[in-house]
């Protein structure tokens, strides 16, 4: 049914990788102009079909080492304390597109980020009514899109340990920008594990196992980890590195997406943000290679995108804009990507070309 | 700035077609489940950026060769009367992707299409207002997203005949899917044309203007025509061709997208459209190039897809299955999509490999 192992690929893409391009939305960069980003325009990644949802019908079970096993409706659901959170996530492929050599995946080039009103109830209530066991790890959740990868048949499925699920902020969420969940953000009920990429935020949650050993299932053990080379065990993909965009200023043309700016002052924006928790300390802006710092805007949350921006003037001729950010931890984007068989964690800089005309 | 032409292309694809594809969504094959695609899973071609946009002060001039200029304000659009229709609209690139050789651009595979119920006032009305002057041939519809194509800078721009533009199932949209335009899709305010291909229905739109000469816009001269060598004069695009989908049955791998099926009775479904208000007659089915007859739903209007299921009995091993439609006057889908230089129009038979298992 599917290969087990991709080989890694240079130059030119696949047609798998399109089609995948073209049924996983990334964010327009434009749209790093919204401090939320708009239905529509959040970035996706889909791993099977968006499964069809009766939200009418919808059971979340919650089961193994629990005292009281327990089975919710969507109306129950939304009668337990509620929170809204902003929180961005992003795709720990994003920028895969853009390595060489590249897993042939999803080909992100850097439009894999987005920002969202999540409302939901905490995830903590629902296991303590639930009473997690001592002998309990990690916590199962489950989706119901179910599909192959790596010749693994499977329902999308990831783990936390007991004390990551714990956190207060972490949301089984019912709503996304004021309005019921969209079928492709995981309706009627989805994860939201604020701090970490996009994979820890189960889509069309079904179920919750609390379970005595680590979880193995293939999104969990195989996939979604750091490896410097295939034979490495491999560091999980957990918390968001350190990352920054700019919207491309000008005026763009259709095919290179090369842009066009006039000369004299131009605003420069755009957005920063880590994982875990951890704050944008600094971002800078360089314009052929000299970098200077980029004003912060307020910070949006402890979850959310920190917007910057840069008074440019812009002389006639051709110029390469990049972006850097650097959290409080001292975390700070490199130039290049930190090479990484899966194509995971590419939070390298990332570069604008511009033609400025007089 | 940009290239004037473009060379076609064989085999992988280039960076600048992946990027395309990740910033202009497709509709995921299995939201063929939904009658009216919901919001953020439409398709999306947008040519430059998306433009800010300030509904308070959004202005829709028309001039040219009227009698009376106008310029109206969103609320005094809104106060008109309104008309809501559910249409389908396709991108006239759609199939690019699957061409041999293709042109660089977006590379649609076969997810260029979708359906929707878009409100607004009959263009008709304002035109009327107006008083288009006997002697203006064409209404020129101009957006305030503006780039370059081919080497000319221009605001996106499209004209209709002055016929045309007084059908009166033309609309001036602020609404999709009984929600406030979204800005992918030309908030606040667009045109609709009916049983066109997309690109005639003008996003963020900002002026009409009656001419008296044939509209030269680059994207209504040098785009958007069919030509089956690049020194042809070409035909416009304009009406959709007659097509089809099928929503892949079974579940996906992750990478491939190939299907594997639980042998036994399966319920295949898919949607069918043709364009300039041509109904879709008939729609068949074949596994391994047996054509039978599918079941059509009933007509869901002058300009929206039409349902149609076919009862299949799995036998294991390995099958294709394709989809044809045909519409109210005989215009059948090809196997191979018509040699085109620009990639346009390619409504060849969708194919769909499944792996049946016992």
């Amino acid at each position: 049914m599917s290969q087990t192992r991709r080989p890694p690929i240079v130059g030119r893409y696949m047609q798998e990788e399109v089609a995948l391009a073209s049924r996983n939305c990334g964010m327009p960069l434009e749209a790093l102009r919204y401090d939320v980003t708009p239905a529509g325009l959040h970035y996706l990644l889909v791993h099977f079909d968006i499964p069809p949802a009766d939200a009418a019908q919808w059971r979340l079970a919650i089961g193994g080492l629990v005292d009281r096993p327990r089975s919710l409706s969507l109306d129950e659901i939304r009668a337990l304390p509620a929170k809204t959170l902003r929180v961005t996530l992003e795709c720990a492929g994003n920028g895969r597109g853009q390595m060489s050599p590249r897993y042939p995946s999803m080909p992100w080039m850097e439009e894999g980020v987005s920002t969202a009103e999540w409302k939901g109830t905490p995830l903590a209530g629902l296991l303590a009514a639930a009473g997690v066991r001592h002998g309990a790890r990690e916590m199962v959740f489950r989706g119901t899109d179910r599909g192959f990868d790596r010749g693994t048949e499977h329902d999308y499925a990831r783990s936390l340990s007991v004390a990551e699920a714990m956190r207060p902020d972490v949301l089984v969420v019912y709503a996304m920008n004021g309005q019921p969940l969209l079928p492709q953000h995981g309706a009627p009920l989805r994860l939201v594990v604020p701090g970490w990429y996009g994979m820890a935020s189960v889509k069309w949650l079904a179920n919750i196992d609390a379970v005595a050993e680590p979880f193995g299932g293939i999104q969990q053990l195989a996939s979604y980890h750091f490896r410097a080379q295939a034979s490495d065990a491999g560091i999980p993909c957990s918390h968001m590195r350190v990352n920054s965009l700019m919207t491309p200023p000008g005026i763009p043309d259709f095919f290179t997406r090369r842009r066009l700016v006039q000369a004299g002052p131009v605003g420069l924006a755009g957005r920063a943000w880590s994982g875990g928790g951890v704050q944008v300390a600094r971002v800078e802006l360089s314009v052929d290679g000299a970098w200077r710092d980029a004003k912060l805007d307020p910070v949006a949350g402890p979850w959310a995108w920190r917007g910057w921006s840069f008074g440019w003037e812009a002389l006639p001729g051709e110029h390469v804009l990049s972006c850097r950010a650097t959290d409080a931890n001292g975390a700070v984007q490199p130039t290049e990507p930190l090479p990484d068989v899966g194509g995971f964690g590419n939070n390298s800089t990332q570069s604008v070309a511009v033609s400025v005309r007089a």
